[in-house]
């Protein structure tokens, strides 16, 4: 069951109003009926977003010398054609002929039985738990009316089984459950069509004539293997490395729910590591092999049916081969360290590898970094390892080479024999059949010529077997052992692709750092981390006299020049009624200006989770908000420091 | 004529090939053949873009207290179509019937005029001066065959006519010039089909059935107007304020060309600030008014042929009335600070106000700032005042009110005559008339009320004309002053929204920094300031001997730390080229390290522009250039304190 912070049960209700009150997000086009699928952030929503983002780009591109890239989202067909995703990039659909609404044919069967296997239980007299679904990853439509009839217990079976393997199922096999079931539409009882294969790109027209069909992208990822070339060039050709992007992708949800989870317009922040698939080693792998432990749910426990978590450092794991390689254990690592960063709780993060059947087509391995919320354990970021799937149909579609070429130093060197026939006794002697002979000639192993060599120093004659031709004699021939050397080395590199979706991280982690103050369920806390926290500082003037607006101003002034966010809060609300809004956007420090700061000058600081407060100058309370900005130094320690200041906040 | 930062004549191909070399820019899939008007940013590209995007932030979101939105691209036709953008966001296009060829319908036109009027200078024997159309926004395909024929006197003033009102023909009239003029195609010479409308928005589909049309924003604006209750709301319902949002929109070009000028798919930062209709004034236009001073192109200049610009305070603007109010005065100055911040040269910023027939649907003024460029002035912030139009047409199309309710303070206080009649004696003596009869009453002006109560008063009879009825009686009616007041006004905001198109400004200010080092043409140098330049630091380590790898990631680590991005060169490339290739990225600052900093850790310090170098401890460097990118200080200063070091650059 998903808790808050603090441990208590989460009400996902409540959070979702506090959410949409203080605007964080908002369904779009409210206005025309709303657009399921696509929302937009706020103020506060939109600050935590960038926060994130400029979290993740120092942890990643800039810690990593990553190379950035921004590419565009329009993105011709036939570039998608090439990556599968035009034929592959699809759900099956299931309409209802008559009112012509349109099911996910895998979510309405799911639905559906679920829902019967429930009024079993009802007809029973079992206790139905409404529980949250801990290991589904999408949030189930209720199917309204569940009727309390008792199944067989052939038929439970059989619908349990149906359940746990109902992401496997192609459009042909959901057509046959829908048949066999008798699986109608929830909403009219009216039978469903077969399902129909629905790609879930939005599609587009380049330009002015209809003969440039495109696609919005659904992945950041293709236009960072279409610049490979460039910029291989740009890090002077050497290997391994990263390219990075941050934008927006989408995703032509057939019937979106799950809030943010589930989205039909996202952001991406996509890594693609190049490396040498012979060399998945990780220059920094030692920096974390022995310091970061990580909870594992391996394939190999899925496939015992339990979800029973592993957890080791990932050194160990990686040793084990339980994590194929350095390089994609490192990659864990900087993630785990990432989610960790944000505030992300300890207690409800795995890692889950995917099962075969369940990777996207360009995928050879993945491991998902789950998040546990209110929706159950929700894929938060995916680091899969592409082989070299997608530089290799490029290539192939664009005739362009995409390779790594890497000098040998020393280089390879090896002895070869070598059998060279004289082309001027061979071509007039064997005419179109010279080719033939030649042929012949190249198919003989090392040995064979070996052998041959031997038989030529010992004054013997050299035959080969040629098809249609038979034993023919090599009158002028050479056989020697000659050295060989080889300097480079031409290889497809194989792509290690972490890929966060950042909509998701910042959802879960909303609901990981919300709790309410005890004693009072409606006064919701979001605890970001101040590094992540939408605003940084709330200023409280006391009164709203007008006395104290030059004061605020100027305070709200240096503070911003500090390189810190504030707002100021001169509304006439109580002092408590001020702080419990800001509580609920997020905002770890409030400031307070008193008749005492017209006297002296000084301000109180307060924290927001432990509502303590300290008294110090303009000066040194900013420094105390950069330190702890900067990671230099504690609110704790800025107590110890300044002592606590218990006084002005009488209507708290 | 456009120029370097130093005053050369600037080379756009070479400009070009620099940027494209460094992967500032590359167009888009061109493995698989290129996109006309898509464009990807590589690293440092990626990273200017950033910065400049921060640098917006800071100077407009955080410093004035704006509600950042992030809304969605996806936006369904019923929101376009109100706001005008399905109908009139369109351009002009013909076609070439046979090859299929397309051409925009103005330019088209054109460019075969202009081409003719350098024809019939050829055959003139007057000289063609190749000059850069300083005034034209579009760059103009070349005809490739100008063919050398006089022409009348009279055609070359009618030629003239057309190509000075270009912008303004409709289709038919395009139309018209395309056959009076025997205008064909340049390609085949073909005759063109008639102009046809092409509504420049990309078109696609919501969801999984076909009957939620949608398109790709054509602007950031309209998700920000539909969220102005709820934002008004998150203000606290204080006025004025402003809404932000940075995105990329959509423009379906008919045939792009200016490479990063015009695009398909680009990113904007838009504000849009609400404002009484009534009160305009702005609270900070006095820190501004007398400090800043623009160069302006009004309306009335243009309107006389001229391009003179007139330098004054915005102050001067507003109080003379050529700039209409404080807050569009405020904005102005506030972009020209931007601007400025930015590196933009000030000798090639004016701010151009649109004719009548120029403006966008919904604006009622408009101001740009545009930068002059090697493409002529080129527009890269619009201001425009939209007016209430906006809020308007979605409050009428949806129902919802999208206003403000101000409460007077002091109440509006007035008195006024009211007839009651009374209902009871009303309703059974007329019936089905008594509503025209109330009616006629509601008519009677304040005048004519204050003349039946004198009526009354005296002892009359009161009557009233009512069509149908003729004059009737008012039996029972009490006619009095009374003392009325209004607590609330309620009224649509009007909306200021300065817009960024952040690639135009990106380009353009690329092209006012740019320059060559003198005897060197082929040494190009982007003199970007330190805050925006794409990369801070390049740590550049004398020998790539392994000695200096520890000494060299520790102060690449330690300076990241403190902030600042900075790139390895260990490549095997002399020192002198490692800064030539960063002078072209415009990194600001090198740091050398030498065989001295094995032995006391001192490292040098070079300056981008004048190449003068310093030499200190790491940590003094480092404090040198935190405080040059703070403001805080100069490199001038930091040579004056630690003295110009002339030293190991042996090989430059």
């Amino acid at each position: 069951m998903a808790t808050t912070k603090t441990g208590a049960p989460l009400d996902r209700g409540t959070l979702d109003t506090l959410l949409r009150r203080r605007l964080f997000y908002t369904p779009s086009f409210e206005l025309y009926g709303g657009v399921s699928g696509l929302y937009d952030y706020g103020p506060p929503g939109c600050s935590l977003q960038a926060n994130i983002v400029d979290a993740w780009r120092k942890h990643f591109v800039l810690e990593e010398d990553m190379l950035e890239v921004d590419c565009t989202m329009l993105t011709p067909h036939e570039v998608l054609k090439t990556s599968g995703h035009a034929d592959k990039f699809a759900d099956w659909m299931c309409k209802d002929p008559k009112s012509g609404e349109i099911f996910r044919a895998d979510h309405i069967v799911e639905e559906i039985l679920e829902a019967r296997l429930k009024g079993d239980k009802e007809a029973r007299g079992e206790k139905v738990v409404e529980e949250e679904d801990a290991d589904k990853k999408k949030r189930k439509k209720k199917v309204k009316d569940i009727k309390a009839v008792k199944l067989d217990d052939k038929v439970i079976q059989e619908y349990e089984e149906i359940l746990a393997k109902i992401d496997n199922y192609n459009g042909e096999e959901l057509g046959k459950l829908i048949v066999d079931h008798k699986i109608t539409s929830p909403t009219t009882g009216n039978p469903l069509g077969p399902p129909v294969s629905f790609n879930l790109m939005f599609q587009t027209s380049i330009g002015p004539s209809a003969n440039l069909p495109g696609y919005l992208r659904p992945e950041t990822a293709q236009g960072q293997f279409l610049t490979f070339n460039k910029l291989y060039e740009f890090n002077n050709l050497r290997m391994p490395f990263a390219s990075a992007s941050i934008g927006k992708s989408f995703r032509n949800e057939i019937s979106p729910r799950s809030g943010l989870l589930r989205v039909r317009e996202f952001l991406m922040a996509e890594i693609e590591h190049f490396v040498d698939p012979l060399d998945k080693k990780h220059a920094r792998f030692s920096e974390v092999a022995d310091k970061v432990s990580l909870k594992f749910l391996p394939r190999v426990v899925q496939e015992s049916g339990k979800t029973t978590l592993i957890e080791k450092t990932i050194g160990e794991a990686v040793r084990e081969g339980m994590v194929d390689n350095e390089t994609l254990g490192y990659f864990l690592a900087r993630i785990h360290l990432f989610l960790k960063e944000l505030g992300v709780d300890q207690e409800k993060v795995r890692f889950r590898q995917h099962m075969p059947n369940e990777m996207a087509h360009y995928a050879t391995d993945c491991w998902d970094a789950e998040l546990f919320t209110s929706y159950g354990w929700i894929e938060c970021v995916g680091c899969a390892d592409r082989s070299a799937y997608d530089l290799t149909v490029h290539s192939n579609k664009t005739g362009e080479q995409l390779v790594v070429r890497e000098t040998l130093e020393p280089p390879r060197v090896w002895e070869e024999w070598d059998v060279d026939v004289d082309k001027k006794w061979l071509g007039p002697k064997f005419r179109k059949d010279a080719k033939k002979v030649e042929e012949a000639i190249a198919r003989i192993s090392q040995e064979g010529r070996e052998k041959l060599a031997a038989v030529q120093k010992a004054g013997g004659k050299v035959f080969v077997e040629v098809e249609g031709l038979g034993s023919v004699e090599l009158e002028k021939v050479t056989i020697a052992k000659n050295k060989k050397s080889q300097n480079v080395r031409e290889f497809t590199p194989n792509v290690i692709e972490p890929s966060f979706g950042i909509g998701r991280v910042f959802y879960s982690l909303i609901e990981h750092i919300y709790w309410s103050r005890p004693g009072d369920e409606a006064r919701g806390v979001l605890s970001f981390p101040p590094k992540i926290a939408p605003t940084k500082i709330l200023i409280v003037p006391l009164s709203s006299h007008t006395d104290f607006a030059p004061i605020v101003a100027a305070l709200s002034a240096k503070i911003r020049r500090a390189g810190i966010s504030n707002r100021v809060d001169n509304s006439s609300a109580t002092i408590g009624k001020r702080y419990a809004r800001n509580d609920e956007l997020g905002t770890p420090f409030g400031v307070t200006v008193d008749f005492q700061s017209l006297k002296d000058g000084t301000i109180t600081l307060r924290e927001r989770d432990g509502m303590k407060q300290i008294r110090g100058t303009e000066d040194e309370v900013v420094e105390v908000v950069r330190g702890i900005l900067d990671g230099d130094t504690t609110f704790d320690q800025a107590l110890a420091k300044f002592g606590e200041f218990q006084g002005q906040e009488l209507d708290e």
